[in-house]
C-alpha cells in the first residue's frame, strides 16, 4: 500500500467504493470493469483508474478488476474491520439514533456505552443497554480500551468533552455537535454537518429552477 | 452571481463558509482577511480566494471580506432562507432525530410532517406531532405544496418512497437510507452516508498509528 501519496480527494471517494464493492459481492459478481463502474457510480472512468491506481491498482486490461480483491484492498486502507470500540457521549435524539444503528458493529465499530449528563435521562434504556451519567465515562474508557469517541451533545459542550475523551487516550473523535471541534497532533477529528448536505441540496435545487 | 461556472468542489466548501461567517457575524465581527480565514479553517489561503472570486469575490486588498455581505452572498447561493416544505419518510431513529432537530426550521427547511408505514409507530407523538401513516403522503404532499422529501425509511424500500415522492412533484430528496436513491433529471438528489465519515474517520486513526 502506498497509501502515504494518496490525496484527501481520493480518500473521500474510498467509501463510496467500498459500498458499491460490497453492492457487487453481494451480488456474487466477480470482476468489474471502469467503464461498468462509471457508468454505476457516476464517476469519470478514467478518475476511477486514477483512483484505484493510487494504492496499486489491480485492474488488467480487457480484464477489470477483481471485485473481492479491490474491496479488500480498499477495506484495509480504510482501516474497515479493524476492531473500534467507541463511546457515545449525549444521548439525545442524534446519539439515540447512531447507537441503535446496527450496521457500524457489523464494519468492526463497536459502540460499547452510551452517557449523558442529565440525570433525567440516566438510566433510560436503549435497545436493552442502559444510558450512563457521565461521571463514568473516565473509569469506562479506561477499562474497556475505548479509542474512538461518538459526540452527540450540545454544541456548548462539545469541546469539553472531546478534550475530556482526548485526555482518556481516545485516537479519533466523531463529532456530531454542530460546530468543529479541534483535537492535539495524534488525534483524529471528522467533524459531520447534517446541514451541509442539505444545503448543497438546496443549491442544486435552486440552479435546476433557474435552468 | 456566476455561479453555473463553480465547481462541485467549491460548492462542497460553501457550507462551510457559511458556518464560519455565522459565527463571525454571531461575534459581531465585520470584516476577515483570507489569511484570518485560512488560520480559523485550516484551509490554504490563496484557495479561499479562488473560492470566493468563483461569484465575484468582495474581498479588498487590505480590507479583506465584509462579513454579512459574503454570509448573505452564500446564502443566496446555496439557497439558504428560500422557503422549503419537506416530508420526512420513515420514523425511526433517525428520521425522529432529524424531524426533532430545530436548527432546520430556523435555516429556512420547514419539516412539516413525519410519515410511517408501520402500524405500530403510527399516532405516536414526535415533540407534539402525531406521526402519520404513510397513506396519507399523497394528500399531505399535493394540499401542502412540499418541494422536499426525506428519506429515513428501510434501505429495501428507499427507492421506492423516492419514486412516490418525484411522482407527487417534490423537487428535492435528501436519503439517508443506506443506498443510493437515483431520480429522473430535474429533481436533485443528495445521498448522506453517516458511515462514510466514519470510515474516513478510521483512516486517518490508522495512517496516524503507522506514522
Amino acid at each position: 500500500m502506498q497509501d502515504s501519496r494518496i490525496s484527501e480527494a481520493v480518500i473521500s471517494r474510498l467509501p463510496k467504493y467500498y459500498r458499491y464493492l460490497s453492492e457487487l459481492e453481494a451480488k456474487e459478481t466477480q470482476r468489474v470493469s471502469s467503464s461498468k463502474m462509471s457508468a454505476d457510480m457516476g464517476l469519470n472512468a478514467s478518475q476511477i483508474r486514477r483512483d484505484l491506481n493510487c494504492f496499486g491498482g489491480f485492474g488488467q486490461q480487457g480484464y477489470g478488476y477483481q471485485v473481492e480483491n479491490l474491496k479488500s484492498e480498499i477495506m484495509k486502507i480504510l482501516g474497515i474491520g479493524k476492531k473500534y470500540t467507541a463511546v457515545v457521549v449525549g444521548a439525545g435524539n442524534i446519539g439515540q439514533a447512531l447507537f441503535k444503528y446496527k450496521n457500524f458493529a457489523e464494519e468492526g465499530y463497536h459502540l460499547a456505552a452510551i452517557f449523558d449528563a442529565d440525570q433525567s435521562v440516566v438510566e433510560n434504556e436503549i435497545e436493552g443497554v442502559t444510558v450512563r451519567p457521565i461521571e463514568e465515562l473516565e473509569d469506562f474508557v479506561v477499562s474497556n480500551n475505548v479509542n474512538l469517541g461518538v459526540i452527540t451533545a450540545p454544541k456548548q459542550h462539545a469541546q469539553r468533552i472531546a478534550d475530556e475523551l482526548v485526555l482518556l487516550g481516545v485516537k479519533g473523535i466523531w463529532n456530531f455537535a454542530p460546530v468543529d471541534v479541534v483535537a492535539r497532533r495524534g488525534v483524529c477529528v471528522e467533524n459531520v454537518h447534517l446541514s451541509d448536505s442539505l444545503f448543497v441540496l438546496s443549491y442544486r435545487m435552486r440552479t435546476i429552477e433557474e435552468v
